[in-house]
């Protein structure tokens, strides 16, 4: 968490997740299930970073995602974080 | 389609799709209800650009998008297209 901003704002499928904490919250329970990530490509400038990968994780084995981050005074101020939720509804239904 | 391989795979959502007539079958209905897009970032090298943007289409205002073309002798061969199916699948439902 070294990286990102307070005030961090993150495009999520289901809707903007705001600040640090609500970020690291979101994102705890994503990191339990990973398995492992292949990395497709990795593009950046001064600002933008854009990292495109395939997480496998304990739900689906290949997660295809995106995340495009701005960069601000070094700490990540704004992320778009992209993937298909259908296959980890599919998943959580079929564990039920 | 000039700068798409015939042979293209795509690893889309809800599967691959392979071949350029797939392709463009699999793209035209995608094209036909777009009514804009805001370019969120744009990477690329000899031979891979990564795109992400915001497609605003008639069934959803927005589908954060990211597409990653490998280009091999001047077309692409190989593409990932990541975004979340679930909010289409709610607009088709609902209109129903």
């Amino acid at each position: 968490m070294t990286y990102v901003a307070d005030g961090i704002v993150c495009e999520a499928p289901a809707g903007r997740v705001v600040g640090a904490e609500a970020y690291r919250a979101f994102l705890g329970p994503f990191a339990q299930m990973l398995t492992g990530a292949d990395l497709i490509a990795g593009f950046g400038d001064d600002q933008t970073a854009v990292l495109v990968y395939d997480p496998h994780t304990v739900l689906v084995e290949h997660a295809p995602t995106d995340e495009c981050f701005t960069v601000s005074d070094g700490k990540i101020v704004h992320s778009w974080l992209i993937f298909d939720r259908t296959p980890f509804a599919a998943a959580r239904q079929k564990a039920t």
